[in-house]
């Protein structure tokens, strides 16, 4: 094979599912890397909830939207199969920003190597964004201790799933909010989560009461939703929201209105929003934090693959149905 | 005169004005100060927001309510007539919680010295709860830094006329909100704000972007309603909110709801709610880090006084609808 294929964005999304139409798949020559670059087979594409947020233009977003005509924004991972970098030998594995491409071509800037034996499904579901991310948000901002209460929505997504898991290595009783029964057993039989509830079935006021009894210390906010008025009313005083993602909404047209703000007062509150992009000069930090836990077997993760580049167009809108289970990974 | 008149708490609010059938005053004897106690004459006492919470059982406040058929919770300002105690002596003024009544017998427990030749409208306006807030609230979670906008709602109120004037003397571009073209005018004309808006009758969102050009660092909350949706629209990145009060939606049956948390996100927003009972163990450092504004002459304030013991409860609603011009305080 001489010619390898991509995706470009050439449209911005209307609020409702992803479409085909946003995309147009190119097919070219395998290039040569020039002086200083390398050349990467790209054999993993990850898919996560933020793409969305980057193919659309907004002045208030925290990393610019992809431009029309560029390859579509993702991280990924692949091998090196040639090199003009002596920081990148042949044959070893990179993650990184590579896009939505079976081969990458560049300098190389902003790829890291990937440690010799881990998973592929692994590096991605947990040593890259999810897991980052998911350490920064529970780590980052405030101090969980032992014997709290968190509540985790979107739990049996990429980041709640860590989320819930490093809480629970630590001590804390952890809660999770998913979207079908399955994922909710997943959360309790596999994960070792205190209680699991099921948002589009069960009673949400009721389930916390019975699942939180001493109340929730931490919420960790991953989708919005009707569970986000039932979890504040559940909050202890001094009790902290980390606002991760809003999945629930980015595909809306007009976003649900929030919980009415009396309660931050009473329960004095601390909502903090983050992104990870504001924390990338903090990775090593935050993978020196992460790594004893996965070391230790208490870090399992679930990976969703679906297969060929062009899988991915499609496979976006399973983030914003809840239809993934575990995280999403197109193979190439 | 050797009777005297307090108010009793004697039934809940419902949502609405605050009724007289809530209350019962009462006449009885002045009683002669016990061993360790001290006789108080109240001369002037503090209506504040807060007071309404105080009067309803909520197992989410900050502070027990006022028990049933005890004397309505208020903070004053009175001279010692008698005393029992050597940390008091006779004919010098104290400040603290004594409650809807002419006089205070008690240990003196929580009452404060008021400085000589302070006064005591100015003692209750600044030094007292108002000021302690605004200097907790402004300063208290993040550094304000000159240059930065902040946009202060309830701007005309006792704790929002105190936290613009605050942070204009730290050099900061302050945009305040309030309800009447009058107090706007003294917000910009006696208090040298940078503007303010009439959330009654200004376009909300172009006048923000007139009077915040370079974005929103800064809300400090005493209000909620409408404009809090327009701020959040003009919110820089990692803006900082503090949340004191909502006082547009204390009286309501049914909170407004909030704003979608999307911006929580996109801007990396930290909201922080707070109430001052927290911080009462901080009363030094505050007033000491208070003090030198004042005695600097930076910090003007104004007081809406109404008289008589009984003008207190119809008085309360004037905090509710706007209608006072300044700290509300009862003289005695």
């Amino acid at each position: 094979m001489t010619t390898y294929k991509a995706i470009n964005l050439v449209a911005r999304p209307e609020p409702g599912p992803i479409t085909a139409n946003l995309f147009e798949t190119t097919e070219q020559e395998i290039p040569q890397p020039g002086s200083g670059e390398i050349l990467v087979k790209q054999t993993h594409m990850s898919l996560d909830p933020a793409m969305r947020g980057w193919m659309s233009p907004d002045p208030d977003s925290y990393i610019p939207p992809v431009a029309l005509g560029q390859v579509m924004r993702s991280s990924g991972l692949g091998e090196i199969v040639a090199s003009n970098n002596p920081n990148f030998s042949v044959g070893s594995r990179v993650m990184g920003m590579m896009g939505w491409t079976e081969y990458y071509c560049g300098s190389g800037e902003g790829l890291h190597p990937v440690q010799e034996g881990l998973d592929a499904e692994m590096a991605l579901s947990v040593f890259a964004l999810p897991g980052l991310t998911a350490t920064q948000g529970l780590f980052g901002f405030s101090e969980p201790k032992a014997d709290e209460t968190i509540v985790v929505s979107g739990a049996a997504g990429s980041v709640g799933s860590l989320v819930g898991q490093l809480a629970k290595a630590d001590g804390l009783r952890v809660v999770g909010v998913a979207g079908s029964d399955e994922k909710c057993q997943w959360l309790t039989d596999e994960l070792g989560f205190d209680g699991a509830i099921n948002y589009k079935t069960d009673d949400l006021d009721a389930r916390l009461s019975e699942l939180a009894p001493n109340g929730i210390d931490m919420y960790f906010e991953n989708t919005g939703g009707p569970i986000q008025q039932h979890v504040i009313d559940h909050m202890n005083a001094h009790g902290r929201i980390i606002v991760c993602g809003m999945i629930a909404d980015y595909n809306a047209a007009v976003p649900s209105a929030g919980p009415n703000w009396i309660p931050i007062i009473k329960k004095r509150l601390t909502i903090q929003g983050f992104a990870m992009p504001d924390h990338f000069g903090d990775v090593p930090s935050l993978v020196e934090k992460l790594t004893p836990y996965v070391m230790s077997g208490k870090i399992k993760h679930r990976a969703h693959v679906i297969d060929g580049l062009e899988s991915a167009i499609d496979g976006l809108n399973l983030l914003f149905t809840g239809g993934n289970k575990g995280k999403l990974i197109v193979k190439l």
